[in-house]
């Protein structure tokens, strides 16, 4: 079955992500979206394929798909070019939207261009910030999917230990891991938002290179080894004294979790020790204190203030180079909406799912901290990362 | 040094970039182009950054980069957001551009339409196909920096056979191929034209995974072993009589090189075999009738009328689904121009890089082939992947 969407015992499932997407548009006064992207063709169908799902606000959503993906059930039909569109819709007795919301943020500037043309004399607007809203709160059977992922991925966690050798480089030590996490079935894709936004699998982060520059907007991003894809590991032999950080793809199965541990090279130094412990410090503080209702921003201000009361701010989220967010909602993409930073107002909603990561860079030594994936609850942050978060020794 | 651009002993190289997309630029009439995605600005400067190049057509380019990038030489310029772009220009005495053009292929509609107000007044228009073109035909350097990486690549083929066990499944091979590629450098990530492509390292296809339909417009797609990612491995066990395609990415240097090489699983079948020889003998007649000035619509042809004098035509390029094209373009992307398709009569020129693919899908068999990528010369097609071709049995 390609598209869970088309699954009569899965329909509830879509029908529950396409109200919660109507709901999110009143605001935005549409007669209907037009979706196409990946990520928002994968959310409200479940599948992926070259298409456009057509929602109207008032009546049956249509699903329009290119060969070589099959139109075999009355709600899709086949197409050859999104030009087919609109006469589709009036032969099926659908009224032509005045106003229409194109995705503006996850699509190219000509992709847009030509599917305004096929809407001749609508009113375009942008609705990618309302699905973004939309997809900010998962509905239980997205939790189940992140929930598994969690899993796997913490299983895969737990036997990074195993693939370490003493002399190893950082991207050596990536690259088992990379092997260690797809054998456990990670796809091996990130799904990140935004046109500049550019890794393979994740990141593994040792000594100095944490506080090394990098273009893309990643917490703590490496220099890379190569000047065409300046993020990541830089290929030089991770040291006694020096601490390392994992940071790779939770991508099981369309869903992904956020994860992060760090170890210590042959010695734990007591000042990373610290630095480590008071990230772990905060992730309880805010397991408890981050509830429904609670201010984004506070869970920001609160993490600054324990970094800021065990003497640590200087290296909180970065040294040289500092980050001003600890953590971000996750979901079928990477980045996904909250952004838990300082001046973000909004308040949290149970099943939110976010990665929150204070993490602090000691020169000489690396990245310390911990990042987990949570579901809000109303009892507070739920981990769906259960890891061991100790700080301890390779060797 | 993270832009080659600023190097003194490289700006040769990069003047003659710019020199070339001027030339591409005179059928457009800009003023100027302002580039900004990641494939342009690392074509243009040789690095990646979040940051915007502004190329008049008769003056210096400038290049304004927001931090972390460092902006320490006198063609670069720090900014925080694009819209201080025309005031820096104004007081660095340029005049600004009656007509503008930008990537409207390559960056989201909200980035365009962000840029686009930034230049009131100014026409707008689309610059991605003159960037594309200029990419077309590649530098001495970029020649040597593709030669280095067909090298690498063909490299870690030749050990792909050693990394074989009976009983595997295609992914799990697909894994250790990906984990010798890593290690030998490859960067582990694909950059492909196109909002809708996507794909981890490239794909390891076995048995009827060959003829399974992909919504990716890939040569073969494979089904993949998720709704969410529906490319590539299967996951199923590799039987005796079946084979194996492997595809997997070339990517060492900021360039791309293409190829393909089949393996039989446990015994060769004369069917197979026949297949692979007429992909391979179609290559020779390649190399030698692709010269500079023969229409690329002509490859098309000339490899339709040996597949179709072998007896073969209904398995070329496909079985139940077939794509319409036998090669194409590589470079910085996967798939650059020109597409190597019936209807392509543009002429060939010196030194495109193509990489070209006459693959065979048998039922119940798998995918045969060869693909190689090749510098155009006066002389037919130089091999940049040499490797053995020949199909030889894993066990």
């Amino acid at each position: 079955m390609q598209f869970p969407l088309l699954n009569p015992s899965e329909r509830g499932e879509f029908d529950l992500r396409i109200t919660k997407v109507r709901e999110m548009s009143k605001a935005s006064d549409y007669d209907a979206i037009l979706i196409s992207s990946s990520v928002n063709i994968y959310y409200l169908t479940g599948g992926i394929c070259r298409g456009y799902l057509y929602l109207p606000m008032n009546d049956e959503p249509k699903f329009f798909v290119i060969p070589p993906a099959e139109a075999d059930k009355p709600i899709m039909e086949s197409i050859r070019k999104p030009e087919q569109i609109c006469e589709k819709l009036i032969e099926s007795g659908y009224q032509l939207p005045r106003r229409l919301g194109l995705e503006f943020d996850d699509l190219y500037y000509s992709e847009v261009e030509r599917l305004a043309k096929c809407f001749k004399g609508a009113e375009i607007t942008n609705c990618s910030g309302t699905l973004r809203g939309a997809r900010v709160i998962k509905t239980p059977q997205e939790i189940k999917k992140m929930e598994e992922d969690g899993k796997r991925q913490s299983a895969v966690y737990s036997k990074i230990p195993t693939v370490y050798r003493a002399g190893m480089t950082d991207l050596e030590f990536q690259i088992e891991i990379e092997r260690i996490l797809r054998l456990e079935g990670c796809l091996g894709y990130l799904r990140v938002s935004g046109s500049k936004m550019e890794i393979n699998m994740g990141s593994v982060i040792c000594g100095d290179n944490a506080d090394a520059t990098s273009p893309y907007d990643f917490s703590m991003g490496g220099s890379g080894i190569d000047t065409s894809l300046p993020v990541g590991a830089d290929n030089k032999e991770m040291r006694p004294g020096q601490c390392v950080m994992v940071d790779m793809n939770g991508g099981f199965n369309g869903y992904q979790t956020d994860m992060t541990r760090c170890w210590a090279i042959g010695e734990i130094r007591e000042d990373a020790l610290k630095a480590h412990e008071c990230s772990r410090a905060i992730l309880r503080e805010l397991e408890t204190y981050a509830r429904p209702g609670v201010e984004i921003g506070e869970l920001y201000r609160l993490a600054v203030r324990i970094a800021d009361d065990t003497g640590l701010a200087d290296y909180f989220m970065g040294h040289r180079h500092k980050v001003a967010f600890i953590g971000h909602g996750v979901g079928i993409e990477l980045n996904e909406l909250p952004v838990i930073m300082n001046r973000n107002k909004s308040l949290l909603e149970e099943n939110m799912t976010l990665a929150i990561e204070p993490k602090f860079v000691l020169p000489g030594i690396g990245a310390l901290g911990v990042e987990n994936t949570y579901q809000v609850t109303p009892a507070g942050l739920r981990n769906l990362t259960v890891c061991d978060e100790e700080l301890r020794i390779l060797n």
